[in-house]
């Protein structure tokens, strides 16, 4: 663990998520949301960056970007790109990338949910920004595709991250909020 | 003018960005750009935002991409993706997007550059969201694509706002950097 990596680990869920029926689906992987979220990650320090997917032909697809640019042709084409993706793991459920943050912390990892709704045990970014500060702990932050992480989900988490509030809409695509929660959670605001 | 929406107008610079090379090139228009800044934009109250491109073919595949989402199929199987999207307008130059707001507000907008590395009339974000706030003007915040703005671009800026500052890395996405920039000029923070 680098002294410089923050405790904070991002998961990407592709399920369970809702669709726009809300019924529990996996989705495909987003080439954008690797590279976006990976490149948010690296500038913010985050511990890691989970690609959870339970689908055989989805886990294949990450590998094979990941390999492309981390040793293929796309190493020396684009480097920033490389030093991202370094961050990238690939598991294939909740509990697996949870399991792998545990073990190299040597303690129980805690869950965090996100959404677009509010929830019963719904904390606040300041709230948020002080646990992770003071405890010793390894956090999983959990961001949904498709339509949203299921009920199940958030209410067994340990916690679940307040809205981010806009003005009358709140349909923010997955790579923007993670951006957003990142910058609010380990950015440097003094500037 | 809505007295909801925000003074602050998104310029995304197609042309002149530099390339790789640091030469002067004009860069394709990325449909996850348009969408992802469309619906930031919408999120945060932005007063609209403008693709910046002199490119006839461009110009051409931003409004089919515009139109099919907002009277195409795409309008009602995503209504959400066509609300954001009616923030948007295609420019073919800075200089023609400033004037359609200058016109709106039948005042001179004033124009902020944005990019990875700090310059010497560099203003910090507190600042800027307080002049927002104070002043009764527009203002066009211009985002570069490809290696970001040109020198002469943030030389003939009225403001030029500090970087992102990340932990030893500074390539962030332009979609990510117009997410948290909204966020942090726009964004309710009280939560």
């Amino acid at each position: 663990m680098s002294g410089l990596a923050s405790n904070l680990y991002i998961g990407l869920v592709h399920h369970p998520v809702y669709d726009k029926r809300r019924e529990v689906v996996a989705t495909a992987i987003t080439n954008f949301d690797i590279h976006d979220i990976a490149r948010c990650a690296r500038t913010f320090g985050a511990g890691g960056f989970f690609i959870i997917t339970p689908l055989e032909s989805q886990i294949q697809l990450a590998d094979r970007i990941l390999r492309h640019w981390e040793e293929g042709v796309g190493s020396t084409y684009n480097p920033t790109r490389k030093e991202s993706l370094s961050l990238v793991r690939v598991s294939r459920s909740i509990d697996e990338a949870d399991r792998e943050i545990s073990e190299l912390w040597q303690t129980k990892a805690k869950r965090i949910a996100t959404g677009a709704s509010s929830h019963p045990k719904s904390i606040d970014f300041g709230f948020l920004k002080k646990l992770l500060k003071e405890e010793n702990t390894p956090f999983l932050i959990l961001f949904g595709t498709g339509w949203g992480l299921t009920q199940e989900v958030k209410d067994s988490s340990d916690y679940v991250l307040a809205p981010i509030a806009g003005k009358g809409y709140n349909h923010l695509p997955v790579r923007s909020a993670v951006a957003i929660i990142l910058d609010r959670l380990l950015g440097d605001r003094t500037s």
